[in-house]
């Protein structure tokens, strides 16, 4: 196999695209070429220097064929691109939603079902922020314990939402949110789908049954908060067996890409690819069951540093 | 008895304090006079007009016997001082979290348990602003379908912990937390007590316990986060038998002091005497189990309003 690779970042001017630059940089990928796409051509300065950024279209993806495709885009978008590029050769992989629970793709997170990522045909997907973040942690908790039953609640940043959305938290106006986001709690992220969930609620429940397993049920409310970056989520979790409380820590400090804290703040997790670990304690109201914080830079773990670690997976 | 009361306010220049001047004032409370201490006298602008905020000591207290004294303090000076009211004559309404779970000392939530009130002994307890809130919409679901078990988690305003903390929102400081909340979120109120619960968890626990009842299974995370004022709380929660959706809609349209809505936020809740319930659904994990989110005006409700509307209950 090559030892150089070239790599498109498509919504590269965006948060999430921003990132995946800075970690492709930091983690020393073996990049050949850095190819810049997003809705408007101009330029951008990136850790590989200034670079020419392209608009996003077909004659421009057919013109620079590259080895991996990192999207960070909405989901109409993806479902317009993603197979132009996998159809010149390029591995996507893919940030939004909209590829996740087709069957022909993989749902990755490096440190839970990395074998996965070698069954793609072209495209692997990226799991949802808070998905990616809860699964780190609870994954290893599942294989050594087994998880039965998980009721989550997010706490998300603004981030999440997007440039845009930071801007609505400073001005406390509504461009991005429905309702005002400064010094206020949106419990409704995405729209509504089935039986009152919304879409992001749905996603931890799904993503958790395809990537960990079906038989773990999953319940969640994901609240947005104002905060600029890094979600934070409480899981109450009850396993298949008895369990003490050093043991389920034991397995924690062993987990790949954990850190368990005392208190992990947002603050603690920017800019990090960890997902932080805490409050971690039994839950005396029923057998078997534990609860605990988690802390993780959605813009990181969350989106940008899952999609190169998958890269990594398959190079 | 009397057709007009005279009305301490201890802590009267905090923003519980101000608060209960407020509420005192729109209810049309019939007030005689109202008395205000604090840690240093002067004056203060009220509802009622300027009045004079005496020093807090005994001696003070002696020379102005009152019907009710609402106590808006520390656990450390109500301690100290509302025995030395009820010595005088005066009911004590007290917000602090020192008399709580004193069993000759009911706890009550006007709508909840009433009857409570009237077995005081010279100091009834308001409960802790996340039980107040979240029982007040459960209260009336137990009653008719049973509560088994509830998960709590918390979103909780700053104003909680008084003005000094809404210092440290705007400055990023650390006056009052022990982290900044600026920007971000803090998952542990309190100090931590028995089994890596904090206190403020635990009141959760215990104060359903007392004012509800023993047998509901309560487990909580209590987290704050940076916005002014109002708390949210998510709540997970099993029925001792099979109901519908709509039935529990019923129950909380019918239920006094709540507001059944789709998606109410703390802007929303500022200012209100009602706890707002929404996100109301099934939740299809477990059986007879729904979930449900809340949010309330915690100067209001979680504190100031429950100790004008117990003083109501026994004019």
């Amino acid at each position: 196999m090559k030892k150089q690779f070239s790599v498109a970042v498509v919504g590269a001017t965006g948060l999430v695209g921003q990132t995946m630059l800075k970690v492709l940089h930091e983690r020393n990928f073996p990049v050949s070429d850095v190819i810049l796409y997003a809705f408007n051509s101009g330029e951008a300065h990136t850790p590989f220097g200034t670079k020419e950024v392209y608009e996003l279209s077909g004659a421009n993806i057919y013109r620079r064929p590259c080895d991996f495709a990192l999207f960070a885009v909405s989901n109409e978008v993806s479902i317009k691109y993603a197979q132009i590029f996998s159809t010149m050769g390029a591995i996507v992989i893919d940030n939004s939603s909209a590829w996740r629970m087709d069957d022909n793709v993989p749902l990755v997170i490096p440190e839970v079902n990395p074998s996965s990522a070698f069954m793609h045909s072209g495209i692997i997907a990226n799991p949802n922020c808070t998905t990616a973040q809860i699964l780190t942690a609870m994954a290893p908790i599942h294989r050594e314990f087994g998880i039965v039953r998980m009721i989550v609640s997010t706490y998300q940043s603004v981030s999440g939402a997007g440039a845009a959305a930071l801007a609505d938290l400073q001005s406390g106006e509504c461009n991005v949110f429905d309702l005002p986001i400064k010094n206020n709690l949106l419990p409704k992220i995405d729209t509504y789908h089935s039986d009152g969930y919304t879409g992001e609620e749905l996603k931890i429940v799904n993503e958790t049954h395809k990537i960990l397993s079906s038989r773990i049920k999953v319940n969640a409310t994901s609240v947005r908060v104002p905060i600029t970056n890094c979600h934070g989520a409480t899981v109450n979790f009850k396993l298949t067996r008895t369990a003490n409380l050093s043991e389920i820590s034991e397995c924690l400090m062993q987990a790949p890409s954990v850190k368990l804290l005392d208190i992990p703040t947002p603050l603690d997790a920017v800019g990090q690819d960890n997902v932080l670990v805490g409050r971690l304690r039994r839950d005396e109201s029923e057998e078997n069951s534990f609860c605990l914080w988690t802390v993780a830079d959605n813009l990181r773990k969350g989106a940008a540093t899952n999609a190169v670690q998958i890269a990594e997976l398959l190079i």
